[in-house]
């Protein structure tokens, strides 16, 4: 997959903070993109993102370009963002989840361009003329933009996610009943030395403390490190 | 499910730039959540953050506390966020698709904290010891460490993708972080009094000892049994 990645272009159109420069930048570093491709910028951020102390390579190596025709000729897929729902789109609009899906699958063998609008307005019409469809961030109707850093990586991240369909893995090893009812026995010496259990209660609380120590759940080396506090503090209890 | 995003709190812990508070909230209000907590900012960071053109009903509702443990301590469920991948974790770590996965299971019935650190140090182990486990967002070993707001933006994102999979509630009521950190309190007191605390390792051991109890992931009724039987042998070791 990450020489798949290599096929993507990010593609900034007209941004105009340098914050959102350097954040994308590393959002594309964060997650193994490395072609970033800058049209008409606000040249003043573009220069002060570039010579940010920490600026990256990735910005360093970002190509200029004056149009969007330009910046995604030699691609063979290209994709807007847009936070917009309906508005006379005259393009098929994909949620994230599935617009993504789409683009790691070509990405294996295609050159893909990924358009960013600018803050205020996003990709103009004419900009939008040049992608094949959009694709959209699931935000609310309410809060319905999102800061332009913010966007790159929640794509970029969409994009990489589950490359593997990642296992549940978690290969906690979990205590045994044995280890259980050594805990449950110094527990009870414990409380039967401190005071706790009432007279005539003793098999009660003694089940109670069972199905406790049971409902713990507990992991294997945890079991062991209870155990010996337990012990130290039992053996304190009834000095 | 807007009503169990409801039950989230983005916890911001000592955050020095002003535009991660800002763009945090930011991506709050993009994907439904709406309670921000935060710990120990940069108090100048926090003043201009709030006093921000545009800054947000979110932001203006913050609620900001002095120590982790306010912060989470009516939550039944803590998760840390962090870059890390091996160092010496004492906690369970999910990459961000498995764990997004449970938190959304349990906000259906339960009150989840979600702690991002601060930029230059992420979460201090004395933050991580109040977690049950940590998430990783899957960035690359190269370029590990995340923008604070695109981090958030990233994870609130996977909150909310794919919100129709979330499967039916659990019942179960579980502790909250202030029964959990309580149960904490009585047990190290049980253990500094019965010699099992070392010289030289108290904050070791303290830290040792809540992540043990957070793990245990303790139901309601749980906490108040095992409160009441460690409180009892702990007076007793006192003696």
């Amino acid at each position: 997959m990450p020489d798949a990645f290599d096929n993507l272009r990010v593609v900034l159109v007209a941004t105009r903070n340098p914050l959102n420069l350097g954040a994308a930048a590393r959002a594309m570093g964060n997650f193994g993109f490395a072609h970033l491709r800058v049209v008409n910028p606000y040249e003043v951020a573009f220069r002060e993102a570039r010579s940010a102390v920490g600026a990256s390579a990735i910005l360093a190596s970002a190509e200029e370009y004056t149009t969007v025709a330009d910046a995604v000729a030699d691609c063979t897929l290209v994709v807007g963002t847009t936070a917009v729902r309906h508005r006379e789109l005259h393009h098929t609009l994909r949620r994230l989840e599935s617009g993504a899906r789409l683009i790691r699958k070509q990405l294996v063998t295609r050159r893909v361009a990924l358009l960013f609008g600018s803050e205020k307005v996003g990709l103009a019409n004419q900009d939008l003329s040049h992608c094949h469809w959009l694709m959209r961030i699931p935000t609310r109707e309410e809060h319905i933009s999102m800061n332009l850093g913010q966007a790159v990586a929640v794509c970029l991240y969409e994009l990489v996610r589950d490359v593997k369909a990642t296992p549940p893995a978690e290969k906690i090893q979990r205590a045994t009943a044995n280890q259980a009812e050594r805990i449950t026995a110094v527990l009870q010496d414990a409380l039967r030395a401190s005071g706790y259990v009432q007279p005539g209660a003793a098999v009660a609380t003694e089940e109670k403390v069972r199905r406790l120590v049971r409902r713990l759940d507990l992991q294997a080396g945890d079991a062991e490190v209870l155990l010996g506090m337990l012990r130290q503090i039992a053996w304190k209890v009834r000095q």
